[in-house]
């Protein structure tokens, strides 16, 4: 297992292996054969950046079983997804800011990110892993009022898309297990959600596999599984923490 | 005015200023200064590239007003917008594919596309047109009968990017007048849309203002305004062309 990172040192940015509080900096594309540039930069001297810069991110809606249990929707026959504008995407220890054109409910919703490693289209669910690089945290913050504002569209992507509210880091760590990842959030220190991986309706290797018939999956895309129960909203000076165990804590402040 | 083109040239990528046949090639950044390099090719040479090359393409929903009519649509309050993958990208003279995982009948939108050419965020409707490039044609396909496939959940994403659904070109049309545009659509020759831009509920300028309350635009950023009366679908073997009368025709099969 590996925890990749990207950062920004003494002005350049940089990316390498995490291991106790220390990064092996590599050089090259961290999907393809990086090797070890020699420098090792301590964690405290970097500004983190996303991990990937996604060509696209793509998020699940309503993947969960105790969900849509709770919210009383039906079991999809295939994964409902919408895009977050990459303009949106914002690393861990940065603050997420609450939009100037909205003033309604903003959301936290921590998620699983799945990050592809290899470019794929069509791929089945026995290889889909093979092209899988990863796994990050992701809070996929919403302007929740927005989404049934207009009666006859469902504004996912307007909801979803503002300028910092597509959260993933800080690391991809990669020879993960999936299935048996735990998600939890914190909100100002207090538990607010701890689900199982396991309750998706769709797993990341079938996610994988089913929107790569679709869409060319690229190296470096995320696809953010969706959430579970326990989302909430956040008040201006909020912390907000979505940690995976093996993976780590991706934290940001609400301004 | 200028048609600023991208096209694969030798083995190269290159763009330049469009005129009489001829590219005059240029380097740098299309978007800021771009120079001369004193070479000049044929365009009976080159292979066509999208114009731009665009981090995110945000497609209206609902923005014209004979469209709405006849539909019995309500004019929306404010743009109601979804993004398209950018592996969707496709140029002019390209092929179109009817995707193997989409049995349904999937259409053609004849578009006017605004092309971004300095990033901004919360720009006023009066400056929105400094910050524009160019205009381009847009052909926003639609694999329409998975778009309300799930009862609970619109599938506009899914709909509009499967891989060659998302084409633009052939040029970006720089220092035209958009609210004189007329946009224009040929399937097999036959002509089926034939619409002026001045039917848009909301005009390419605002929605670059009110877009961008929401959203950072960057540079080569395409919006596609939404499409009016006359879509429809396309079988296999078809030619569908785009054409807006100062910009070009963006030409594709449907394979």
């Amino acid at each position: 297992m590996a925890l990749w990172i990207r950062f920004e040192h003494e002005g350049q940015v940089k990316f390498g292996v995490l291991s106790e509080g220390t990064v092996n900096v590599h050089r090259g594309n961290m999907f393809n054969r990086p090797t070890p540039t020699g420098e090792h930069v301590d964690m405290a001297a970097v500004k983190l950046l996303t991990p990937a810069q996604p060509s696209k991110m793509i998020c699940l809606w309503n993947n969960f079983n105790m969900l849509a249990s709770k919210l009383d929707l039906s079991i999809p026959e295939e994964p409902l997804y919408f895009i977050k504008a990459s303009t949106s995407y914002l690393p861990g220890d940065a603050a997420i800011r609450k939009p100037q054109s909205y003033d309604g409910k903003v959301i936290f919703e921590g998620e699983l990110g799945v990050v592809i490693g290899k470019q794929c289209r069509r791929v089945s669910e026995a290889h889909a892993r093979e092209h899988v690089f990863g796994y990050t945290c992701v809070n996929d913050v919403t302007a929740v009022e927005l989404l049934n504002k207009d009666s006859t569209f469902t504004q996912w992507t307007r909801a979803k898309s503002f300028d910092t509210f597509g959260v993933f880091g800080p690391v991809i760590a990669t020879d993960l297990d999936p299935e048996r990842l735990v998600v939890k959030s914190h909100l100002n220190g207090t538990e607010r959600q701890n689900y199982p991986v396991s309750d998706m309706v769709f797993l990341p290797d079938r996610l994988v596999s089913l929107i790569s018939q679709d869409v060319s999956l690229m190296p470096g895309d995320v696809i953010a599984c969706g959430t579970n129960v326990g989302v909430g909203s956040m008040k201006p000076g909020s912390t907000i923490e979505i940690s995976i165990g093996g993976i780590g804590t991706l934290s940001n402040t609400y301004d």
